[in-house]
């Protein structure tokens, strides 16, 4: 949450369209993939230089330009100057924090998300930000950096599968973005795992550790609705985009749509799950504490009136007979004792023991 | 909860379309019952193999083809073929995870709900998920498991009571949805028994077992809530079908419509009592814990004070003119009683006995 | 509220339109009441047979059927086939579970409300389900029960006091829900009586059944509001009645408008109300808890020290000089008062005394 | 809030129009106030009866009939009757319990608003119902009592200062209603200065006159939402309204309007901060509490141990060597004198003292 | 919050447009910069009288007015008497209480927003109202005192840098707002990292001055939110002006209004932290009772029996035959110190040591 508007700063007066990549770099190198298809030809190439592809824009294949790394800004303003991208958009690009969002312009479409990932510990979530640019017959996508979830799409296009390369780059945007969507099952279902095993904890440790752990999850749960919940609105915009996307996709874009609102629902059932969560903790330590008050009332309230009847016989007066009966120690013993066993079943009785 | 989303993971990354069982497989024979009708005829076989119905579609009569188990996913892309249905529509039939929705092709119209039952311990809520393609004079349902509350419907056809038969597959589906929801009533209606009884147990044994219940109460009601609540969206969807529906058959729809708004309306009101119970819960905890107090200070504060004054005579100063008095002792156990019994008209006069 | 779902249960699987009573009966025998009236006429029947008021539908005057009672479902079907009503319409009628709402029909209007009273005890709130069918010059109404708060329209029906009898069925509605509304406002600050004495008790009497009395409102409260919330709704359909209402009656449909949304604010205000009672409850519990304490601590914090000298020399060291000093008994007399009025002071300072 | 409800139970069953006073008579002596003026002249008069005033009506001039006492319930109906007022109107006039609001007619339009005060005590609201006809050239004010905020544009009429004189009726409505919204905001900065103060007491005194003191303050709060929040709809409608307001006038009450929307924030501040203020409440609570069991803790965590070893050598038994030991006694001090400073260190350590 | 609306007091009654500045007085001069521009020229001159500027108006050029300083009413009169201002405009800009908003009139738009700033202190909020009158070619603004974060923009202005020069008044106001737009980020960015301090000290450090600090962070919230949240409204209304803004410069508003959102996701983000915190607060205060109630109870519970033990040996009974036994008096310490590591172990395995 911090992370998301920290580096805003450096940006604060500079003139709108200012390319300056804001966010953490996650990659050394840049790598340009570009993959370029239609129904019978498939290239796939690493690109040294942004101009290699330039040439790609006009042919009538379906081009898919994939940038992994964004800190170079020279060769994205080259990029947005050759495909004539507004400045605005690229600024969007390059700020790693921004919302998701869809937004049309004339001759393109722009679309911005959040991948979600499980981190290497297996507990927190990752998030990087990817881009598309949707035009006439090419994909631009941009990645914080390399790796991610569309091998199997990749695959399906080397490999002629399916009707992938039979249709256009609308349909391919739409078939990243449900990749994309499908992850977000992965990663709340993950998340609901977790806390699945938080609710065990909060009821019987309930340690600090406990509720920080509970809320580190609301923070995890706020982060995962920030990225996923503004989907549904962009998804929508899409839509409603009638030149570049085609009636036959949009059916499609209407199911990832659903699949959004479905994660929103999930998300929200996480979010009243941690608030039962943390009852359960608060009910927990309750619990540990009521059980401290007993045993202090327990032990006191039998070993206080003993002390007493043991002092009463310790007092020094000249004319105390008990002090001299042959069975009064014995009976002080077995006075004791009745009241020991009587306080005994009075705490069972109260089902305090 | 977590069962929702769990089996997604197995798709992540497969085309839109392809065909995979999505949940627990909950039979092991398919079952595709056909009724086939009119206001003269009537016909109910158990075909082995689903080509067996397939004329069935272009004949004048009402076809209802029911298929209990959804594990068979190439019968069901035979049928969708056959049928002519969207492959996103069958992917639905398919994810028993699926949100309750009505979508509205060309030329049927798809709607997906949950049927809510009783478990087997009468504690439990159990949930299945029904789907119904509504064509011009057929309607297919699929179902998870056989076995249904459909059979004073299948009745009223086999006797030809009321105007079942005259009436054509819209108002099939309308009665079986009203079926489906007037079961919803017996759910809510079972649900709300257990919450009262849980109400007395929150405030009388406020134990970790009735908080328990109480989460589970709460989860439960969370998942019913998710079953009924999209079904308010998805007649609404069905009202302004202008094709498959006729105007008679939308006031009956209209009657639906307001059976989930009640519905709703109960949920919350649901809602709200659990919210009640589990603050009579956390109350009858606090009062259990003043009782604790109440019986360490009544206790501590009668025993205290008398203990001193044993103490005080069991000094061994040399000058204790107390020590030597012929009353002394007897004194001193007047004290002490007076001491005791002024205490307990103290606490009676608290109120704390 | 259970209540209200319980008895659907006879109805699950009968097909729409089925006549069953929903409900309990609250009557032993079916009464109904026919006025006829226009500007110069007015007759007041008590017809044996319902068929004895059908002459009355085509009639010019203005006809109102009433009939308290609803067990009698053969009756209720002779009146529909007569007055041509929908069947679901009739279901609705006698299921007083009901939701409140008007419908549109095409040459009638129905509207089913709920009439609210105070208990015998005067304390709980009791629900009677009333509906209205009202036609281009008849009004039929369905009572659960004789004995109803439209005495006061009956008279200046009978009196001709007002305009009431120069105008038609519309405005009589009007009146008879008008009396209706105003009833709410007897029976809300009936309610807000009864919570502002909770009030008191919540601080002063924190117990059980304290708060077992603020649950008992929270549900009444509950109860109301879904008797008066969904009325705001009908009464908006009635307006938008272009057919029956005539332009002058909607400006008084207008008024009760006003007054239900006053109700809801008043409703709103009450809930408020009842948690900040549940509130000063809680608050109660807790002082009364921390008087406890306080009164454990004093006592403690007082004998314990003093106990502790009278153990000092209590002990039986060959040498201590002190148990053989004139006025060592004196001393730590001196010395244990001294400590005790020390003690005072600080708790009179700590205003803990 | 009882208040507002109560006294409509003497209307219930009377019909509409029936014009009796809700409310609590707060004035002896009927006034009414005539303002007439246009840009050149000037006339203020106190009729007797209302008939003088009536020939005004039809006058060029600028009216301002104000009525101050609502009990005259007959001449309020011969002016309804003179300037063709409709009964619901009229009621709505004399029930001072009525939510703000406007309402359109054909040839008027009525406006009915609280008028909100400081008590005496500086301590209280006092609310006072206006109500406000505007006619084409003639505006009637009715108020609860005498006495008003009004005196500022009187002044201005009677000097001819500013250009109210040179506008119409529509003008001077704004006006009087701009001077009640301006009142507000003082309303509103009292209540807020007092809540500063509880802020303090909250956590100082957490006794239960504060907790009262914020339940008041929370009701007093419901009540100035109530006034104020439904004024924005009704000056919407005024808005709206195009016969009688003039454009320019519009502009001003657009003004007004949001100086209601600011209000209304003022208010959600307030409740939040009255919330915050109950946390802090709260909090004081268990801070004195552990305060409590502090001290009970440290003196009991101190003594017993050293009454204990004090108890040790009380005991009677013959062979204990340290108690002929020649420095025995001194030791036992030495180690108690010990175990007490340890005692004190902890706790230090502790941040317990 | 109070400060918001105490000065308001001062108006109540005086006409509208009276030109009254309410608000502290935060400069003592007026200053009055003047900068004048087009793509080819560019003068800044710093005026004494307000009149020195008057004649730019009716230039082709664009004309920025930025005056510093609100408390000298007559000039600010003489400026919206020679352009043309609406009286109540100059009021809002005077009224430095006044909600952010936009409202657009016949020849101008007008704009009101605040400046948020961070204190000296490095921990409190500042906040400044900032108005701008759009013309058709300039651009006047009013700050409460000198000192602004333009500095950059008037740079680009001075050097020509970037096309700010090239576009109109339109643009300029565009950059400013983004300009104070981005500043919001700082501040809420640095508001995000005091509280991040603040969740390590509620739960380690749980006293009232913790307290007061979460609900200090809890006010300054509400003020930044009424700060930002109606920009979201008032650059709605910029974006609908055609007349004064270009098509171009509305994509650019466009950015604006997605920043605002982002804005008001971080301050609900900021809210739930907060509310967070408060529960670990809360958290912490119990715990450090919990361990307040341990340590009792450890201590009370181990010497509470073995003064018992002591009582018992302390009796003066003439027959206690354990008195006489050799090893009598080790044996009792035996015992004892077995019972004390007992309770030790005991507490260990409950780990309450």
């Amino acid at each position: 949450m911090s992370e998301e508007t920290k580096l805003i700063k450096n940006k604060t007066g500079l003139p709108p369209g200012s390319l300056v990549h804001v966010g953490n770099r996650k990659t050394e190198k840049i790598i340009i993939t570009v993959i370029d298809y239609d129904n019978s030809e498939f290239t796939e190439t690493i690109c040294k230089n942004i101009e290699d592809c330039f040439h790609l824009k006009d042919k009538k294949t379906t081009t898919w330009i994939n940038i992994d790394g964004l800190q170079d800004t020279k060769m994205i303003a080259k990029l947005g100057e050759h495909f004539d991208l507004h400045p605005l958009l690229l600024e969007d690009v390059l700020n790693t924090h921004h919302r998701p969002k869809a937004e049309e312009f004339d001759d393109y479409t722009f679309l911005t998300l959040k991948m979600l990932g499980i981190g290497k510990d297996k507990r927190s979530i990752t998030s990087e930000q990817i881009s598309f640019i949707l035009g006439k017959n090419w994909l631009i996508s941009f990645q914080e950096r390399p790796g991610d979830v569309f091998d199997s799409v990749r695959d399906r296009l080397r490999t002629s599968m399916g009707n992938l390369r039979k249709t256009g780059a609308d349909y391919l945007l739409y078939r990243l973005v449900d990749t994309i969507v499908d992850h977000y099952f992965v990663v709340t279902d993950h998340f609901d795992d977790i806390t699945e095993k938080l609710e065990e904890d909060a009821l019987k440790n309930p340690e600090t550790a406990t509720l920080q752990k509970i809320q580190k999850r609301k923070k995890e749960l706020v982060n995962i609705r920030k990225a996923i919940f503004p989907v549904r609105e962009a998804i929508s915009i899409l839509e409603k985009d009638t030149k570049l996307f085609k009636v036959g996709t949009k059916r499609y874009l209407r199911d990832v749509y659903e699949h959004i609102i479905q994660l929103n629902d999930t998300i929200e059932t996480q979010r009243d799950l941690l608030g039962n969560i943390m009852d359960l903790y608060l009910s927990g330590v309750s619990n540990k504490m009521n059980e401290v008050m007993k045993v202090l009332t327990i032990i006191a309230t039998i070993f206080i009136p003993l002390t007493f009847i043991a002092g009463v016989y310790g007092m020094n007066f000249e004319l105390m007979p008990e002090l001299k009966w042959k069975y009064g120690y014995l009976g002080v013993w077995a006075l004791m004792i009745a009241i020991f066993v009587g306080m005994i079943f009075y705490f069972k009785n109260k089902k305090w023991l």
